[in-house]
């Protein structure tokens, strides 16, 4: 049984979403949003996404990594946040070992709803009726989770960042 | 004496230099260039940037450090990526508790020529002349070490990140 962390990274909330894969069936098995406060420094604020992800990975041992293409903002300096926050968000699997891989936002919502144009409250949908019997409170998990599925389709042929130093 | 480690981040070259300041006196502790491999994938570029930077904390123990604000391109992807580096480059003063500035490449120049248009030529020129007896040899590493002089002058009005949980 595979378990595949996902992440929605963001330096205000980053989404993340644990399954688990049993041949081509698909378990939820935990999700969480992880926020930072608006009021810290950013270093602060990277600390502490980085101490919760790592947290999370070392209790729930995923084997794998998928990381969401965050928006490329017209905004430079907003572009920049997001960048910090991914890098992060790349680096923390990174350190424990695990390999990571990285889908755009279009290829999720086709993984998971048949459509790259979805709307957000279309994937949260298509992620509840895939993952049936979980609780997910908000949208930001849904779109970790998410994230995660489109792993568990893809992870054959994906191209994945496997550590070279294991 | 206090020992300021600067910072000038980069996916590829991450310039680094470490100072003592004694009063008014500044003196060269170390510098160098941390590069990675563009072959490997970014989260391992990532991780070869983070362990580098933590290895070379743990080695000069610093008081403090400063990093250069990355220049906004108007390409966003080469934004993104530079906001992955600059990520990795806060995060690790601030995982081993250490205080973070951030300073424009404008205020730098200021800093270090008395101009926020210098040339890079320029600031090296000056970095030299401000630390003498040490032998610079890459540009990227007088950049950093330019950042750090920026902090000695500064550091007692900066705005400073402190770690919240020391």
């Amino acid at each position: 049984m595979l378990r595949l962390l996902g992440v929605d990274p963001g330096l205000r909330h980053t989404g993340w979403g644990i399954i688990a894969v049993d041949g081509n069936r698909l378990m939820h098995v935990a999700d969480g949003v992880i926020s930072t406060d608006g009021a810290d420094s950013v270093p602060d604020r990277l600390r502490a996404l980085h101490d919760a992800l790592a947290a999370l990975i070392a209790a729930h041992a995923p084997h794998e990594a998928a990381v969401e293409e965050t928006y490329v903002n017209r905004n430079g300096t907003a572009t920049l946040k997001l960048g910090y926050a991914r890098g992060v968000a790349l680096l923390a699997p990174a350190l424990a070992g695990i390999p990571v891989a990285e889908y755009a936002a279009k290829s999720v919502k086709l993984s998971v709803v048949g459509t790259g144009g979805a709307e957000k409250a279309q994937v949260a949908m298509m992620v509840r009726r895939l993952l049936p019997g979980a609780t997910i409170r908000r949208a930001d998990a849904a779109d970790a989770l998410a994230v995660a599925i489109c792993h568990a389709h893809h992870r054959a042929t994906a191209r994945r960042w496997v550590p070279s130093r294991l």
